[in-house]
């Protein structure tokens, strides 16, 4: 008998027809003699609803309000499924983020998790019970309602995980595991049935959206064994099938992962490049730039400054591509005036597309045979910015799809692992 | 400046735009200088989609979870008019009931308020906002959420005002008062400025559905100034004239009050009555014949039982027509064999008039008026019972208008107590 949390997402919540078929998956592994604690999401558009209502009185409304009002969407849609699951025949209880408490800042819509008292979970457990705790909210130091932000439930029920040092936290969501890239992208794409934490990490940060990086992050600083599966299988399969299926993200490097140099490619399009040329090297002169950048709640992501030739030096970032247009403003008001660029050059047709392995740490030639891939396909490198476990180069976003193809080909992500050794 | 406690009904908060129409109201009054609490209803049709949901998944939800799914629906609305007032320029925040907290018993679905807290409500008055506090729940001593019931956001705004010892308790809805009849079947119907408590404790009770039963009494137990006035006029109409609009529920009987000897007529014709024809009348009859309906949590209404005769006593009493059905089965199988009653004798075609008048206490002949009026129309009466200040009478409910219009004119409710004297 095991400890298990469940996360299920807003696809799989969002119906009355679909959260009853979660709670039979959910009475499927309660019969087995497991103890559950079962995380949802919000149905499916509840949330936006919310929100939208919020937004048509004014577009930019108290935060603490907009989640007092967001929180209300997992609320519900947890008692619909204590409801859907005692119709099973199986007891449950639902309980709302304060009244667990899972403890937050105050940091309104897009808190972080402090605390997480487990004695009352444990208790309904206990009792024989399935525990529902809402995903995505808690409640801060004053006694007010917090949400996690966009994609919080994951975060929720891994912190749940780890509060109650569960045996596993299962993310059941709409694909059926992490890929070694998109497969709409890579038809030959593979999925990946255990990939490390460090992995799934810079995998989440680039782009891949399976698992928010939160809950990745929280996984890793608490070694949660996390694995993330399918919610549209039928939810009677066996539970040994179910038991292995998907990916599991582990903490143990073992020879296999070794063995991989290359897991995955990551990939995203919503980048713009910015580059001011021929800055003045002064020292403090990045944080003349990002500063300003900073302070706006602008999200910085590659950073590349190249050796200064002649006292200046060529100073390269990217935004998301949304942000783009304000940043350009904003340099060219705060920032230019100061750091005296000689030229500011903008591309928002940009794309970054990462290579991540945890053998690339141990293994010389990975980014060369990266380069190489794509210098043979004629696609220019713009930038490259590189970590213990990946490569990342921004490329023009037409050349995209190509590159990441031509990557996944060469680095035979198309092959198991078993095939390749 | 006095602390005025406003509830708004789920009419009223029906969309954005009503939202917003609220919080000029609101405003309007905070500018004034008064210190103001609110308790909004869930937006119109939320509180039964919520329902639906749950009942899709089965037609006996577990109360407890029910009031979690309900309770939701308050919360969205409270935070939606905390941002509406903010776009106002009012300082204002929101809070569930369990922030304040509202402090119930456990009887899910139908709670009852045991206190209030009213400390976090005074600080943030007192800091200048305008306090939201959701309708309808609360919490129980467990930490669960409960909710009031049905139009519990009346009992809500009431206990609340009572807690805060706010100087009146304002019930906005679609009404502009409470009026000596129903102004749907007798169009002469007089809107009422001031009825005592316990007129208004008759006039809810017996089907006038301007505000819940439950909150007059809480109104009467603490004496909270109540007035229901309308939530349809102009947001920005004087507030000289909007503090006198409506009916003020009193507790004080001045020589006006007394000179009405009948208000209103109040009317149901959601009835249907049972009598059992000659019951041995033993002692502990009838509670052998309505105990067993009781325990199957059946609303017993009038109850009527004649001098026996001959050993044997005709009893009648009336129930909701929802429940006639049950009755009747409960009855024949559970109570019948028992008492041994000579007969059983049904109608559900019935309905229930009555005359509510805190002056009948001291006038006589006040009855004699009502059976004489429907006397002159051919009514047959086929039960009476009688209180302090009401004479019910139950009819055949083809003639509950006719009585109706009748029974006001006689009464000459249509007339304002000053042209009666």
């Amino acid at each position: 008998m095991s400890l298990i949390v469940h996360k299920y997402g807003g696809t799989s919540m969002g119906s009355v027809e679909r959260i009853r078929n979660v709670a039979r998956r959910v009475a499927k592994w309660h019969a087995a003699g497991h103890q559950v604690v079962v995380v949802p999401s919000a149905m499916a558009g509840e949330t936006n609803r919310l929100l939208s209502l919020a937004r048509e009185i004014t577009p930019q409304p108290d935060p603490r309000e907009l989640d007092m009002i967001a929180a209300t969407g997992e609320q519900a849609s947890s008692g619909l499924l204590a409801i859907a699951l005692q119709t099973q025949g199986v007891s449950a209880r639902s309980y709302t983020g304060w009244q667990v408490p899972v403890r937050t800042d105050s940091s309104f819509t897009k808190a972080r998790i402090t605390a997480i008292d487990g004695d009352r979970i444990r208790a309904d457990l206990d009792a024989g019970r399935v525990v529902i705790v809402t995903g995505f909210q808690g409640i801060d130091p004053d006694g007010h309602i917090t949400t996690l932000g966009r994609g919080g439930s994951d975060t929720s029920a891994v912190a749940v995980a780890a509060a109650l040092e569960a045996h596993e936290c299962l993310i059941f969501t709409d694909v059926d595991g992490v890929y070694t890239t998109d497969p709409r992208v890579v038809p030959e794409a593979r999925r990946m049935s255990v990939v490390s934490f460090e992995e799934m990490l810079e995998m989440a940060s680039l782009g891949s959206k399976v698992l928010q990086i939160r809950a990745v992050e929280f996984a890793g600083k608490y070694r949660v064994p996390t694995r993330v599966l399918s919610s549209l299988t039928d939810p009677l399969i066996p539970l040994e099938e179910e038991i292995t299926s998907g990916t599991l993200i582990t903490f143990e490097e073992d020879e296999k992962m070794e063995a991989a140099v290359v897991s995955g490619i990551a990939f995203s399009r919503d980048e713009a490049k910015i580059t001011l040329l021929a800055v003045p090297d002064t020292p403090g002169v990045a944080y003349s730039i990002l500063g300003p950048v900073a302070a706006a709640n602008i999200d910085v992501d590659m950073i590349v400054q190249n050796q200064s030739v002649a006292g200046t030096t060529d100073f390269s970032f990217t935004v998301n591509r949304n942000e783009f247009q304000r940043t350009i403003e904003l340099l060219k008001r705060d920032v230019i005036p100061t750091v005296k660029a000689r030229e500011l050059v903008t591309d928002d047709k940009v794309a970054k597309v990462s290579i991540v392995g945890i053998g690339m740490r141990s293994h010389v030639g990975v980014a060369s045979l990266m380069f190489q891939t794509l210098s043979k396909e004629g696609i220019n490198i713009q930038m490259i910015s590189t970590s213990e476990i990946k490569t990342s180069v921004v490329i023009d976003d037409k050349y995209m799809e190509l590159a990441v193809r031509s990557l996944h080909k060469a680095f035979e992500l198309d092959q198991s692992p078993t095939e390749k050794a």
